[in-house]
């Protein structure tokens, strides 16, 4: 873990550990490798053209992205397979920047409503490659994506637009959780509505070969033959979240925020020079405070500010001294890594290389 | 107010309306003239070169910031009095920048230790322009600062360390609440113990003469005479926390967030393609869900993720179509302008303008 930290660091900064950072890449690639699941990894998590590249060269399919913007920065960067896994609604300007990348990388798109599809189908008509469809299904997280019973009727509109239906895909929000039953249960959660969604789809004559589930919490957790499709994000550097629901020991954090303490106002507390600009405010219902410190893991992050993390030690912990640099893991690493213009990569205590954050801000 | 937004907006965006930012400024300047303070903006909430420029023709006195970065950013497009309002830490390559910046403009900045103070003060020795310090107190937000009577210590060092000790500064961080006398009672606050810092440095000779407090929430609740400087930072656009606490109407909203109705799944829900990648996930004790709704005001966003946001409406409230654009005024603006690379400007829903936000990302 990034803990030891180079001196003369200016903080705050993301720092990455290129070895646990290579080998969480090739545990989640092996496993999915042995458990017969195709891995279409979620870049939203990292944005990195580097981290992408690794995740291709140990055996991913290709990307999954959020938005039309993060599918042309990787694009941009050479991944020739995307699936932009968001119900995409298209005015003018993103139907012209669909067309774009249709005609340039195999592109899949997530559908969920008869005039997502039909806009989708108008926008890409005529395009280089076809563009494939997975219809969102609903698998209890109460987001977007639909019951399986409606599947039907978005599939229809989708291939009656001139599109591919080629599968369904559903994000199991609802997997996250401090033991492993609630984990389990989103995971029958997915293969269940999935199934059923997929069901519908092949009644209608659609030759659907895609069923792409999850998550982090929810990866290795299906039947054999449910699901055939992973898309994990934030497994390649974890956060604090996933320490606290236990899908990770400290042993696999290969991010931290590094910080310097800018102010010692009494023996039990300290403060860093990190805010939410820096770390987010995300603040899962598992984690305590806003971020774990592994050089202080009885100290709490109590207070933040944009630029200020109040930390409280118990009494009789000894606290860094002024000045001292500290290592801060997020709470949800992919707010930080989209607030980053750049990644410093630091092996023994020497930034080695940094990465810019290819996708940073891609929001549109 | 900015709810008529333009047809065939690229969403997610930030759309500003230029004329309810002007009367924003325009009304704080003059409240600070009537009431005798010089008004020193926090430009951390905007980050904007055009807005900074507002505010200093509107007769602010310089620009605050948080960052050397973003003095750094301001300085480039021609700001030459700036505050770091920031107890900077200097490590080696801080040092010199602190140092191009002294050679460049009128340079203050805060310190709140002995050994920040000397180390600043080897930093800048010799530069263009002497370097003028504020002493940081604690006025009761519990976050950097020294009670009074450490006032004396820390700007000892700093003259002895060749920097001219100008005064005072604090952050009223606990004037944040419902009620008016929250605010009164930290105004208070910050009255006392600056003037109690004030008075420590005074009887060691030194000559201080500015007494710099809060914030927008505390702005004008001061007795004439205690404080001689105001550096609040939200005023220009507020947001849904100083609507919650009464600071703002609904009428001094000048930013919000554009987005599009990406999913219907219920007479009671919608989804917007928004999420805490463009508004951030702050919510303070005193707002409802994850932003403000002005063309709904009876919903709630329930969920936020980083590219969806859920919306529940009461039963009976008709929702918005498929397709619409929506605009949501965030809970707290300062994170959503750090995301974004531009502010749309709108007026008569046409964009009549793009800014760019100069400071973005300016963290170290």
């Amino acid at each position: 873990m990034a803990t030891l930290l180079p001196d003369g660091l200016a903080t705050p900064a993301l720092v990455v550990d290129p070895d646990v950072l290579e080998s969480n890449i090739s545990r989640m690639a092996e496993a999915s490798r042995a458990q017969g699941f195709a891995l279409r990894p979620h870049a939203k998590a990292h944005k990195c053209a580097q981290i992408g590249d690794l995740q291709l060269q140990a055996g991913a399919r290709g990307l999954s992205v959020a938005t039309i913007g993060e599918a042309e920065a990787f694009a941009r960067v050479g991944v020739d397979d995307l699936f932009i896994a968001y119900p995409v609604w298209l005015d003018a300007d993103k139907a012209q920047r669909l067309r774009r990348l249709a005609n340039r990388v195999a592109l899949r798109v997530g559908v969920e409503s008869v005039e997502g599809a039909q806009r989708l189908g108008n926008a890409v008509r005529g395009s280089a490659r076809p563009v494939e469809v997975l219809v969102e299904v609903d698998s209890g997280s109460r987001r977007t994506g639909v019951q399986p019973q409606v599947a039907g009727e978005v599939g229809k509109a989708a291939a009656d637009a001139g599109l591919i239906v080629a599968g369904v895909f559903t994000f199991p929000g609802h997997g996250y959780g401090h033991d492993a039953r609630a984990r389990e249960r989103a995971a029958r959660d997915e293969e269940r509505m999935l199934g059923q969604a997929a069901q519908v789809l092949r009644d209608l004559g659609l030759d659907v070969h895609v069923v792409s589930g999850g998550s982090t919490p929810t990866a290795g957790q299906w039947q054999p033959g449910a699901v055939n499709e992973l898309r994990p994000g934030v497994y390649v550097f974890n956060d604090a979240t996933q320490l606290a629901i236990g899908t990770c020991g400290v042993e696999n954090l290969a991010l931290v925020a590094a910080a310097t303490v800018i102010s010692v106002p009494a023996p039990d507390r300290f403060v860093l020079d990190l805010g939410s600009k820096v770390l987010g405010s995300d603040r899962s219902p598992w984690v305590t405070g806003h971020g774990y410190m592994p050089q202080f893991p009885q100290g709490s992050i109590t207070g933040l500010w944009e630029h200020h993390a109040v930390v409280r030690l118990p009494e009789g912990v000894r606290g860094p001294r002024l000045g001292s640099v500290v290592a801060v893991v997020p709470n949800h690493i992919c707010t930080p890594v989209n607030l980053a213009d750049e990644l410093l990569v630091v092996r023994d205590r020497k930034v080695i290389d940094r990465w810019q954050v290819t996708a940073r801000g891609a929001n549109t």
